[in-house]
C-alpha cells in the first residue's frame, strides 16, 4: 500500500481526532486541503492557531467569547440574571438557547463527572458555579445535563453541593420527546413521563 | 440566535468547504477545536500551514510526494514504466492502488473537464501527459477516468489528442459493479454490461 508523505499522515491523524471524522473522512479532507493554494492553507492554519489568541471562557459563566470581553448572553442587559442554567459545554447552551425558551443566565462546566474521574472538579468550573451562586443574584440554578449516565451523577453532585445555599435547585423534565411514536420510546424514558405527567383538565 | 466569535465563525466557514462537512459537522468539530488547549491548536494549525512546504506534485507524475523528491510510484523500480493510468486526482489514484491490479505509473491530472470549463488546460496537467507520451517510454494510456459526465468528457478530450501519438489508448471496462444484485443496477450500466459481455466458454 502507498505511503503518504509525513505531514500528510500527521494531518490526517489529526483531523481523526475530530467528533465525527474516522480514518475515511479525514483522508478525504486531507486531500482535499492538499488540493489547495499556498494562501487558502496559510489562512486555515493561521485561524487554528490564532484560536486561542482570540477566544477564551467568559470569567462570568465559562462559555466562549471574545478575548477580553464577556460572552453574548454574560453582557446582555435582557438576561434575567436570577436564573442560572447549568450546561455541560457550549453544543448543550446552544441546544438549550436554540428551544427559545430560556432567557436566563448560563454556567458552562466545561465538561462532566464520569465514574472513574477522580479529580474533575479542578478540570470543571465548579469554582465559577459556587461564585454565581454565592453572589446573591441568583435565585434558581436549572441543573440542564444530559439525561445519561455521567450526566445524572453530574447533577447528583451539583444538588448536593447546593442543597444548603439558599437557591432553588432545579433540572428539566423527563419525559417523552416531541414527535415520538410511543412503541419506539424506551421504558426509562415512559417510566419518568408517567411519574412525572401533568394535569389536562385542573379544577 | 446567539453570535459565535467573529474567528469561530470564520473556522466554521473554513472547515465546511470540505467534503463531506456541512454546517453542523462543522460547528461540532470547530466546538471540539474550541476544548483544545494552545498547545495543540498551534501544532494543528502548523500542520496545515506547513503543506505548501513540504508537499508537492511530483515532477513526473502530479502525484504528491514529499518536497524536492519523486513520488513513491516514480521512484520505485518494480513499476512498469510503459503503462501510464490516468485519473483525476489522488483519491482516484488511491482507488486504483487499492485494487491490486495495476503496476504501471500515473499522470494525476488535478481535475476533469466540465461543459462550462474554457481554461482546463492551464489547470490540468496536459503538458505532462503529453511529455510522458513523446518520451517514448509509454506504450499504453489507461484513462482511467470517472464514468459520470465530466470523466467521459475529459477521456474523449484526452482520447482524441491521442489518437495519433503511436500509442495505445484504453478505458476500464464498464460494467456491473462487484457484488450489486441486478435488480438495483442502473439501466445504463446493465446496457454497457451487456454490450461489454465477455465469453464463458470460448472454443
Amino acid at each position: 500500500m502507498l505511503n503518504y508523505p509525513e505531514i500528510v499522515e500527521q494531518l490526517i491523524d489529526e483531523l481523526r481526532t475530530l467528533p465525527g471524522v474516522g480514518r475515511r473522512a479525514a483522508e478525504r479532507m486531507t486531500l482535499a486541503l492538499l488540493e489547495r493554494d499556498n494562501d487558502s492553507l496559510a489562512m486555515l492554519g493561521g485561524i487554528i492557531s490564532a484560536i486561542p489568541e482570540k477566544v477564551w471562557r467568559c470569567p462570568e459563566c465559562g462559555a466562549m467569547a471574545e478575548k477580553g470581553e464577556l460572552c453574548e448572553i454574560c453582557s446582555s442587559p435582557r438576561r434575567d440574571k436570577s436564573l442560572l442554567c447549568v450546561v455541560e459545554g457550549m453544543p448543550q447552551l446552544f441546544s438549550v438557547e436554540a428551544s427559545g425558551q430560556y432567557s436566563g443566565t448560563y454556567l458552562v462546566l466545561g465538561g462532566h463527572i464520569s465514574p472513574v474521574d477522580d479529580r474533575f472538579e479542578s478540570r470543571l468550573n465548579i469554582d465559577g458555579l459556587q461564585k454565581k451562586v454565592s453572589s446573591g443574584e441568583v435565585k434558581e440554578v436549572i441543573l440542564a445535563l444530559s439525561s445519561d449516565v455521567e450526566g445524572r451523577a453530574t447533577a447528583a453532585y451539583l444538588a448536593e453541593m447546593l442543597a444548603n445555599s439558599g437557591v432553588l435547585v432545579s433540572r428539566p423534565a423527563l419525559g417523552l420527546p416531541a414527535g415520538a411514536n410511543l412503541s419506539f420510546v424506551n421504558a426509562a424514558t415512559i417510566g419518568a413521563a408517567l411519574r412525572g405527567r401533568t394535569v389536562e383538565n385542573p379544577e
